[in-house]
């Protein structure tokens, strides 16, 4: 029987464009919140790895200076990269480095300073996570309209407005309301999105993540270890993981994503789930809403819903707290924001949070089964991981 | 007793400026012998990690055009950076992803293609991996100049002579003559060194490794499974990793790398190795000479010789073929070259290699203890890593 691996420590920076600080400041900000919370000597933190996708910071290699700015001297470190996975992909690499024997407590931080350059210009960047030579300087795709070709798809064949769509961002913007750390701290109707100008049609304004600044981090250790810090470990149960073809046009349709079907799978099997009806392990989950399309194919990806039924689980406000299963009531991506590298170890912080019952009033989900899920995609489905957390 | 790990296939591409292959083509060649040599159907392979730094290339996120160029479709996926020693962070990822039971045979491929800027800008790029903002920026140090900086202290306390470090070179150049895959093959002597011109006094030309392109990638199995496919396999016996400032003002001296001390000692102890005479345990090693000094201090800083002695190891050429240790007998990065995402995975090829008996003539190791140690410095001492293979 191998060593179970917990969270016993996080931190999270305030989310927003942070033309205030610096990714060091960012990096001090979660990295010693996290350290702080363990109750951990940071000379015992035996492993570092530190997600960051990079290209809009004139610091691209951040992973070393991220050690330094939190003095972290006794540590194996390495930076990953899984584009907007990059979060999750630090989770499992601290994980294995803990189950394979060769660390005790490891750090995983994940951090973004997107704002350096205009947005036009990230926005651009970020359309390199697909096939660069093909899709991006070729047919001119930037990152939008890749999930407007999924918008587009998915709402043609199951009937779907995009008022429905719409309902997704209204969601998440009621929670983010509530959640200090988010980038937006506004309520929106419907009417509001829908009002909102076309970035690439159908997808406005109110359907899309912002650019965000933003870090977050967690502190891990083997079973043995994890005992001596704290009485309320989060567990680590599972993790799946499975990329993507490059290249869209190789995908067999486009209202679903292959990668995070297969990531959920595995992590399924991993954790012993029944895969006909997931919902009922979890008391909430965090899923990645990069725009309001992706959070409903998740819906269907993750098996919360039916093929087709995803905007039903919306009409029904069934991923409200109290519904069948509480989705980013942290405000997900759309309204806390998606720093990148930063978003899957955020995710990792909000399983945690909810799980400890320490969200903020109004947000706190009903822990009773005492599991959580978060789901993170790459690129446009490029890569995808689903993470379950338990106490 | 958890499962060991094995090197079941290996692939290197052919080293140099590779101005007739894109980056596509490089992962080809060594993802395409690697997956055949070890005998896997690539449908089995459920793990893949890319190392890349990055940087001068517009492909900046390859790992998932990776998976495609070489028809993976099953894995979990990553890439991973730790600057120059990148390649064998995808080894330790790839080996902790079995260890950890999430994985039953992955690839680890490593790939760089510099040559798409001029090599002026490569260097400058090069200069990042340190602290961009304090010692790139301000002060202006390029990545030659960071090691110009050793050398001098080195020679300075130890009275050592420019022509001494020469014997690096003649070395690894008379070693890369006999390795076809190597970027030079050409052989040196000292005047020719001594001739060559400066790029930061005291390194001249020949001190230093090129601006290659090249890629590298190994099969790794868990114990279990790693005999179904081959009567040779080649274990990881011990991986020691660790970070070192990113500030090179923070470091007690200049004639020692702290993080490659470090690792070596947690590999050493992994291993159950005396530290005290480490060469005795290995019939070769392969390490970071990125610069001829580098070299130098690998001797010191593995244990191979004492503290200010690693240049008597030159003179007496102890660490040729049939002396007290034969080291970087491929070329090393001097002459073989230094695509840097790869060189950390192509260390493990040669690893291989040497104690399958599979290198070319005049440059196979004698392999009587059946153990390789390979030594990997990421930027100027920010990251080490030490692995240890045996047969």
């Amino acid at each position: 029987m191998m060593n179970r691996v917990a969270i016993i420590g996080y931190g999270i920076s305030k989310f927003g464009k942070r033309l205030d600080a610096s990714m060091y400041d960012l990096i001090w900000e979660a990295g010693s919140e996290a350290i702080r919370s363990s109750g951990v000597d940071k000379k015992d933190i035996d492993y570092m790895v530190v997600s960051n996708m990079g290209m809009w910071s004139s610091e691209e290699l951040p992973a070393v200076v991220a050690g330094e700015v939190l003095g972290i001297r006794n540590a194996g470190l390495h930076r990953v990269e899984a584009a907007c996975a990059s979060g999750s992909s630090a989770i499992a690499s601290a994980y294995d480095a803990i189950r394979s024997g060769r660390s005790k407590i490891a750090i995983a931080l994940g951090i973004e300073k997107m704002n350096e350059v205009e947005s036009e210009t990230a926005i651009e960047l970020i359309g390199r996570a697909g096939n660069f030579l093909w899709e991006y300087e070729f047919f001119g795709l930037t990152f939008p309209g890749y999930y407007a070709l999924y918008a587009t798809a998915y709402l043609n064949k199951y009937s779907g407005k995009e008022e429905d769509l719409a309902l997704v961002s209204v969601k998440n913007h009621h929670y983010a309301h509530l959640n200090p750390i988010a980038h937006f701290s506004n309520k929106i109707t419907v009417d509001d999105v829908m009002k909102s100008r076309y970035i690439a049609s159908p997808l406005k304004l109110y359907d899309s993540s912002p650019i965000t600044d933003g870090s977050a981090a967690v502190i891990l250790a083997s079973e043995d270890v994890a005992k001596q810090y704290t009485d309320t470990p989060v567990w680590i149960d599972a993790i799946g993981s499975n990329l993507g073809t490059a290249n869209l046009s190789k995908r067999d349709d486009f209202v679903h994503i292959d990668a995070a079907r297969e990531a959920a799978a595995k992590a399924y099997r991993m954790a012993k789930i029944d895969s006909t009806k997931p919902y009922k392990y979890f008391d909430g989950a965090d899923v990645h809403d990069c725009f309001s399309i992706a959070e409903v194919l998740a819906y269907e990806d993750l098996g919360f819903a039916e093929r087709g039924k995803g905007l039903e689980m919306l009409r029904n406000d069934e991923t409200y707290i109290g519904g069948k299963i509480p989705v980013n009531v942290d405000g997900g991506l759309i309204s806390k924001g998606h720093p990148i590298g930063a978003t899957g170890v955020a995710m990792a912080v909000e399983a945690s949070k909810q799980l400890l019952r320490k969200a903020e009033p109004g947000r706190q989900i009903d822990v009773k089964n005492g599991k959580f899920l978060t789901h993170n995609v790459g690129g446009t489905g490029h890569y995808a991981y689903v993470t379950i957390y338990s106490v």
